[in-house]
């Protein structure tokens, strides 16, 4: 089996500069390779990221890397600017996400599981789950007119696929080297991996989609959950 | 097996001025017929349910509406006027809905799924479960006399039932007219079928009660979970 | 809210002699007092639940005290025989459940949960899932004509409640001396109680309805699951 | 989204002759539209589906009208002559679907959910599960070579729906008329529409399709949930 | 089996004053007598769990009571002062419990379930997540440094065991006593017991304890589980 | 949090010869390393896992190779001798199995997951349950005395960890290069590795215990589930 991407407008929608690579990237490849209109809308900044010694513009130097990445897949590249650490699924933050989405007009939406292990990931879930309804919701007025129709939603995996049961596979196998030149983009972030309290990024991303290849018998795969709910499901 | 609803005071609590026609109307029928008292509380005023042409008024078109729905079932309403797209489980919304919940003094509450498709729904779950319990604690101070006991608290099943498993289910095969009938009160939002983004509403209300009778034996039927949590809980 | 039982004929299909006392005696009691028809189907013959010293006609005897239970209930016995730990959903087995329960003709069944304790029970809990379609199927012959529909199915709370989810609990606060007196009449399996490996089942049945009760806020309770699958799910 | 079947086999494996019909007719449809082999292996005769009267060689009428309807499909038809009632997951069993399978050579099979309604029914899914794997293994030897490697396995939606929470839709909104022609084929089960025991079966497997396409967004569709076991899940 | 607490240092996180004896303190005494540090760390002062007649000075009362009963136990306390019925996971909160966390240095901490009771019990929850993550990234900088590691994180328990599934058992057979001593420092509390709407709060905790031991096989028992997230699960 | 071993007597109960090096090496090792007493029981004899050419002596290969293997780790180990894919949980089979755990004597099992890839993995699970509770009852003779208690019993992970969520982890980074020698001594699996349908086992070894460590912060891990059922439940 196969998934056809053709005519399909992806949009992974994710809490922090380098989520990307690690949960979604190889499918967003997969997707532009079928001819797809593919897109990485990062909500926070990443500047509580911070690296040893002390980066003083980290945001700064964060939407620089994330631009670069974004490069090396042929992404467009969109940026929500909110604060690390303070993410939440309220009105406002709705409205920004809002127009961002009908800005690209996604016909399908990566977000994260509202099981994953940081605040901001749970937050971005949330948000992703609300705006994906109200983005075509004419009712809820930004500058952009609203969407025909809502975009499908899927869940990503969640980081050291803790506590999350996929329902599919999408197979990555070219596009490990992809992922990790992304990563290598985050400077900032792999600085951190002598640091004891963090793992080495690298590592984890390629034990991650190899293990989910494992999974799915292929050299490499990313998870996901289909969102079940009105409108936001897709038949394939 | 028959639900007995004698001496009951059931309390719907939705987001949206439609809500109740599709997921329990026909359940607040049965308590009626049983002589137990029935009320629906709709959280918000429906006023982002915007047709198109624009309906300028649109809250209070919608409140008309929802007065002459409630009016056919024979129920209580009990309007908290919240925004649309808004609706968050916070102190100030929970003193509103602790307020009207005293004075109606439900003994059962019924309530959104967790996993319902849209924000408000979602909110409105949040709510009914922390003021179902706040609303019987003395400690929190409102105009009317705190409960002696906490209501029991049913979740209705999710719009198209979607990620939704049944506890039980109330036949509610004598009342299918009567759900169409109270839908066609609200002529604002029948309207926006005509949109492609937006499903016949009486199909799907006609479909789902159907289905779920189907699953449970009878001609049609409204599906719930019961909640379990302290004193929130019944024994039937 | 309150179950009304009036005309229904509810059978409760066990593995032992003294399964019925501990999981759903309180309800068939409720059921009885409302009118209803009941009875408990008794599949094997309790011949390993063995003493010190070693009771030599122990399937005799335990047929006896489970006829005195009953008696006290006032619920018909139906004994299918089989022997301990060997009872398996195969077809002689099905057989032999489905003219019994073409004898009582049910409009209920009661079972043990797929996640109960003892192989017997897990086996009780898939013959009565086969046998509540197959009595109603006139393809599969026994003595007695089959029924005209399947009954419905609730699954019983597992021993001392573990890896059981209640959809919904029972009141039996006025049966608790009921269900001690019943157990009391397995005088075999009292014994029993001094054995370091055998909990007293005296105690194990009060803390667990009074557990059920806390949870449904009542003095004791009973708790279920219903059964979701064609033609043996209701509507109350 | 859209599923390419491109040069897979694609066997559904059924425990009577018109499941698959409700299940995945639509979707062994959509494979074949795109070139892909597809089958149908039927584990039982469908003896016990009698009728009113009784019809004296049922098996072998059941086996005409499933020839038929395999044919307006367009799909090989496999046929394993079980008894109805009887079917287990044994090693004799086991030993013939092996073979079945080996003859097909599938590269995805779909079977019965291990939740499903019927007896047989979950029986086939056990032994769908553990063929899907023998099938593939040099050791278990039948009359044909195993296979390279096991095929994926996906679960087919429940009868009616029960207790089946999907992970994936399959859009067949092109072929809900098939699948009501290829239903009509089963004359004699069609005829226990007039039994008070026996839903009308045309409109449960309409209403099944077109709920499973509000879930989805479509006009119908089959639901499904992939195996997640060693070797026999894919990467899409 | 036996847990080693040895060189652990145990924080527990509650919503209110009387808490942690319910749902932790035997597993407190557990850590302690291996030789751990152990901490209580209480976020809302008990300031709505209004007696009557009324206490008016009642957080003062509470925060007394809680000492005393800290003290019993042998646990340092920590009160973070916020107001009953308003805790929510949000920056400034986390900001509080990132500073208390960091200055008691726990290797494990444990927290409410994600579908406890009470709206207080479910914010407790989400704060005890995100800050067992904030408290170790040196972005997030409160007046101690941040951790060099997150710690371990277990969900208790639910009040009345509603709806938690354990994952493990902590056997505290030799501290139900202890628990019993310390619940009844909470005296404002107790003489809720008397009020219709209030359950006898020892009682309770006596029942939970017992039927928790029942399913572990010892005489008394807590039950946990672990959270599956980046960083804050441990292997034993 | 460390477990503590000591005075313990775990018995690993796997289907297939290379199931234990897999799944639960280096929990035994740390319990031996403790001062526990370890054992493991192969139930089958490993004879369909053909090589290619064809070993004519298979199962006495493998006997020799899990002898080995046995020895390197210091466990004891008992056969059972059953027939490659035809495990099942029958009074025979029990009957073998609950006199080889009387001769062991374990106060602690562990057991395949019931979701395991292969179906005399699932037998054996089943077989594990129920010979939990069949070796402390008396009424069921054997050779050997029935055991005071039944044995607490904890859940390996599956293979390639699909459809498992662990509970708990189990930290091995000390035995890693244990559990590859151990693997090693099934020369006659390794062989198979070149066959185009059989993962390399040593890499599935290294990279499931790696990412299980990944989950749980440590090197390496093996993850369980404990069996919540009456008596089989412990406290630690």
């Amino acid at each position: 089996m196969r998934f056809d991407f053709t005519k399909q407008r992806v949009l992974a929608v994710v809490a922090h500069p380098d989520d990307a690579e690690m949960l979604c990237a190889g499918t967003l490849a997969r997707a532009r390779e079928d001819g797809a209109a593919i897109g990485i809308c990062v909500l926070c900044q990443g500047d509580k990221g911070q690296t040893e010694p002390v980066t003083e513009n980290l945001a700064e130097v964060r939407q620089a890397e994330m631009a670069t990445s974004a490069g090396v897949l042929g992404a467009e590249l969109l940026v929500a600017g909110f604060a690390d650490g303070e993410l939440a699924d309220m009105p406002e933050t709705r409205g920004v996400l809002v127009e961002i989405i009908r800005q690209f007009r996604p016909t399908l939406m990566l977000a994260h599981a509202s099981t994953d292990y940081h605040a901001d990931h749970r937050a971005a879930s949330a948000l992703a789950e609300s705006t994906s309804w109200f983005c075509a919701s004419s009712g809820h007025i930004t500058s952009s007119p609203s969407l025909d129709q809502p975009p499908a939603l899927w869940w990503m995996d969640t980081v050291n696929m803790s506590d999350f049961s996929p329902h599919f596979f999408v197979d990555v196998s070219e596009y490990v080297e992809l992922k990790r030149q992304m990563l290598r983009c985050h400077q900032s972030q792999l600085a951190r991996g002598a640091d004891a309290n963090f793992s080495p990024l690298e590592e984890l991303l390629l034990r991650q989609c190899t293990a989910r290849g494992d999974q799915a018998g292929v050299k490499a795969a990313e998870a996901f959950r289909t969102h079940r709910a009105w409108k936001r499901t897709g038949a394939w």
